[in-house]
This record gives C-alpha cells, structure tokens and sequence, in this order.
C-alpha cells in the first residue's frame, strides 16, 4: 500500500496529477534519539508550486523522484528521543508520508488542549506569522489608514484584514466568488469586499472602496489586480509583497504595468516578505495571535480535506480558488 | 526683447518647441523686504517632464501660460531684504526670468570662492543630495556589494556610482554612448560601464558585468533596462526608484515585466526616492558632499549650454541624452 507521495516531473503550467506518484517506501525502525511518527494534518500551500521548479529561490526546488514536503501535524507514536514522548504532538516541515522516522530536528511541540491541531497549521502557524508580520513588520499599519489585501479569503489574507480591523484600519478585500465576499464581511469584518471575477473595472472599483487613498497593500496575488492598486495608492504607501498565485502558474516572463513611476510619484514601497527572515519575531507574533484567538477577536476559516490520497487534489485545487481559508489534509 | 519662458501647451510625448513660448513681463521695483535678482544659471532637469502633465505628482503641476521653474542660481543686483545684500549670490527655486524681484523665501545663499557657481545646481545642489541621500538612506550600501547605476553618466548616476567607489562597492554603470562608457570608466571609477544602445542582450551582460549578483540598483531610467536587472538581484537587494526617463515621455501607461515574482523570491525592496523627503539630512549630506570635493575623491562632469533663449533646447536634449552630467544654461 503506498505511503508517500514523490515528485513525479517539474508541472509545466498548472499542476496536473501526473506530475504526482504514490509509492510505497518500508518505514524503518526508530534508532537512539529518534522516534516513530504518524502524520495527521499535512498542510497544501501556494508557494510549494514554486519550489516544483527547478528555479532559485528563497527554499531549494523539489527533487524529481523524491517526497514533497510541507508543513505537517504529527503524532508521536514511538520515541528513543529524550525531548519527545509517545503521545505528543509536533508539528514542523516534514515530507509527505504517511509514517516516518524523525530525529525531531525542526520540530516543535504543539498542545492540542489550547487550540484545535488543524490550527497549528494555520493561524497559529506559519499563515498566521506571515499575516502578523508581514503587515506589522513591513506594513506598519498607522490607525485611520486604508489596507487593500487581494486573495482575502485565504489563509493568510483573512488574517490580515481581521489583524488590520483590530489595528484600527478600513479594511478592504478582494476575492473571486460572492461566498467569499460574503464572508469577509460577515466572519471576518472586513469594510469592504470586492469580488475581481464580476467587477467590470477593477480600478474605478477600488477607487470607490478607498475614498482616501491606499496606504498599504498586502499582496497574495500580483497579476492584473496589483495594477489596479498602484492607482491609488498614497504617498509613503506600504505594498507586502507576500504571494504572486496569479503568475505562479504561468511559464512565459509575466508582464504588468510598470510600478517605477508609481513609486516615484507617491514615494513608496515594495518589498518581498518571507516569513522565514523574521524568525526572531515569531514568539512576539504567536502570543498576539494567540490572545487574539482567546479574546475571540481572530476567527479563522478551515478547508479540511480527508484522505491522504487526496494532497494533491487538495493542492491542485488551491489554484481555482477551491478553498476557504487554510487547506488542510487530514490523515 | 523677451525675458520670461512660460508653458505654452502640455506636451504630448516628448516635448517640442511649440509647447514653450518666450514672452516679454515687466520687472517691478522690489519693495521692502524684496530684492532684484539678476539669473545666473538654471537648471534643466528630466523630473521638470512630470510637472509639465495636469497630473497629480509629489511636486503640483506647471500651470499652462505661466512660468515654468527650476533650480537657479542668481545675483542679488539690488536688495532691501536684511538677509541679503548687492553682490550676494543665492540659490534655490525660481521662475525661468532673466530678472525678477524675491522675497528671499526658500533661498540660500551660496558661495562663489569654495566652489564654481555652477556646482550649487548640481553636485552641491538637488543633484547630489539626491545622489547621496538615495543610495545612503534606501541603498545602505555594504563594503564589498555590487551597485547597478542606470542613467550613469547622468547628473545624479555620476555621484552615486562615484560614492559607491568610496564606501568600497563594485560599482557597474550603464550609459547609452562609448563616450559615455570612457568618462564612467576614466573620469568616475567605475568598475564596468555597459552601452545599454549597443548591447544585445543587456540580461547576459549584466551577469558578466556582476559575478557575485546585485545587491543595489540606483534606477534612474525605469523601463528595459530595469527588467534585466531584476534577473540578478540578491537576496535583500535594495532598489532606489529615483527616476524613469525612459517611460517619462510615454502617453500610455508603460508595461514591463511583473517586478513582484523577483522581490518576493529575493526579499528584495524597491522604494520610490524623492530627495525633498530627506530635508533633515540635507547637512549631513552635503558636508560629505563638500569634503569629498576638497579632497578630490568627488569629480563631476557638467555640460554648460549659454543663453536665456536656449533653456527649452537644452531641456530636451536631455531625453535624447545630449548631456554629460549635470545640464546647466548659463545667462
């Protein structure tokens, strides 16, 4: 019975399920220090279609022939490892495999009495780092401003907005299906939702959502929307330069209008955040987030997928705007 | 006999003749407080380009049928301002007017025995401060990185890549004439200089040109030459966004390649510089300036054009890269 899955060939494009293989590899004895683990959450995210290339980048490609990894919820199921107990549950990148062997190298524990595990994937997680310091860090969020996310009711974006409402901000978001508007207003509390499928002029749109101006921009998309952006932005603006989905896909340069004279006219900025450079933060961020959740100002979205057969479906689906939220695979 | 330059009409492009007119205005008699200033020389810079649309920008708009402005250095021929005396020399923004009577506001004096005249518009002038304060505030240049320098030959990318030498960078300018290339090599000490006009592919020779990448690019010019760079930045590399000659002119909205892929892959930033935001360094900046000057590790390179009456000459010989240095029109 197969339990792992491998890189079978670089996606061309979209990825399609023949670049995926399940295969099935023994799963060796736990040695001195090491222990058996069982996955039970495997988290799909955005940014694993950069790494099927064979391209530089902030993370090393995928190798054809050997598992993806991701971030992964896992239970203990046998330790010879002094700092891990049959029992616990870590959580850390891991490869896609129903059972492994791990020496517990980048592995943290996680409590599942404090917050659902699924959570430690997401809010709590690393979407949730990428949420609270990409926007305090480089967006530096003043009161009475107005923040634009695009690709709001992902993940990372609906923890944006709802960190940007507790800052004291209009919040406005874009997103492609009128479930999802709906919900970044009613769940999420964003101001204003804009639905990019069915807006005829994305910029006059935009225009009317932000009467004063656009003062940060959290990116997750890049593409024709960003554009749209660059025409309101005000002076000193903030644009968090956090995902590119539109393009990731695309196999030619991808080409949009150029940004330099926006930048020059408002005096403003651009900058590519990765959560990874600001580990130093992470404890300061997972205790805000972590308060929010409790005083129950942060709310966050789930897509559970079951089945372990079913990652790279789930993944596929990220790229047609299936899901709601953070995916998630549970084992 | 004429004595005033007004904007006749917005141009369409680049800008011609017609859209100036020379135009004859009485020189009143300056009351108290006010003196008579006699023009010495003006400065003819490419950012005058954006003022001349009705659009909104960091400085407001020419209006159509009055004097265009610039930085001009002038002699004080008669004075009832206690802040200044006959025979004083001063600087700052004026309309372009062979004579006109001041209050003295947003002027300085300037000295005419520590350096020439002439300089105070350039590399002791906006010129160098944008130099300075661009590549020191956003650039945070590092001994030993690689800086890129568009427009290299220029007034501001002559001082840029001449302050990179000093703070211990390789330093790779790129300019549009051989002629051009030998002055950044000889005159400036530059490391590389790259004739952007008579290169194939500037990708490949910006790879050549900077082995160990770029880690600062100082953008005077936007455009194509931009989107090679973005092929080889670093990890953290810093863009100043300090002009786009090369799309100033254009009547549609200009289209490059996406730059947002690249900053997110890199962590990279590009923020849009505009040297009147950095006021409160001014001093700072322009007594390194100073000392560099003395200690002849700063040169510079002017191209000084004579007459009132070839100021809108001069202006657009800057889009077709007739100057070396900083274009100045003596009176």
């Amino acid at each position: 019975m197969s339990n792992t899955i491998i890189l079978k060939s670089r996606p061309q494009g979209t990825p399609k399920d023949s670049n995926f293989q399940f295969i099935h590899e023994e799963v060796p004895q736990p040695g001195e220090g090491e222990m058996l683990l069982k996955s039970r959450y495997v988290s799909v995210d955005p940014y694993l279609r950069g790494r099927m290339n064979d391209a530089k980048s902030y993370i090393p490609p995928f190798k054809v022939g050997e598992p993806i990894d991701s971030g992964i919820v896992a239970e203990v199921m046998e330790s010879k490892n002094e700092n891990f107990k049959k029992g616990d549950y870590v959580s850390g990148r891991l490869p896609w495999k129903k059972e492994l062997v791990s020496d517990g190298e980048g592995l943290h524990k996680v409590n599942p009495d404090k917050a659902p595990l699924s959570a430690y994937l997401g809010v709590l997680g690393l979407t949730g780092l990428t949420a609270y310091l990409g926007l305090m860090r480089i967006g530096k969020p003043e009161k009475g401003e107005t923040l634009v996310v695009s690709g709001a009711a992902g993940a990372v974006g609906s923890v944006v907005g709802q960190i940007g409402k507790i800052m004291g901000l209009r919040v406005v978001g874009i997103a492609g299906t009128d479930e999802k508007i709906e919900l970044l207003k009613k769940e999420f509390g964003f101001d204003v939702g804009i639905n990019y499928k069915t807006t005829e002029d994305m910029r006059a749109a935009l225009g009317e959502a932000c009467p004063d101006g656009i003062d940060i921009y959290f990116d997750n998309v890049g593409g024709e929307i960003s554009d749209a952006v660059l025409f309101h932005i005000n002076k000193f603006a903030r644009m968090v330069i956090c995902g590119a989905i539109s393009v990731y896909n695309e196999t030619s340069i991808p080409k949009s209008i150029s940004v330099q004279p926006f930048l020059i006219k408002n005096s403003a900025l651009m900058q590519g955040f990765i959560v990874s450079n600001y580990a130093e933060h992470f404890p300061e961020a997972i205790n805000a987030l972590a308060g929010w959740l409790k005083e129950g100002k942060l709310t966050y979205e789930e897509t559970i997928v079951e089945g372990f057969e079913n990652i790279p479906q789930a993944f596929m689906d990220l790229f047609s705007g299936k899901n709601k939220g953070k995916m998630v695979v549970k084992i």
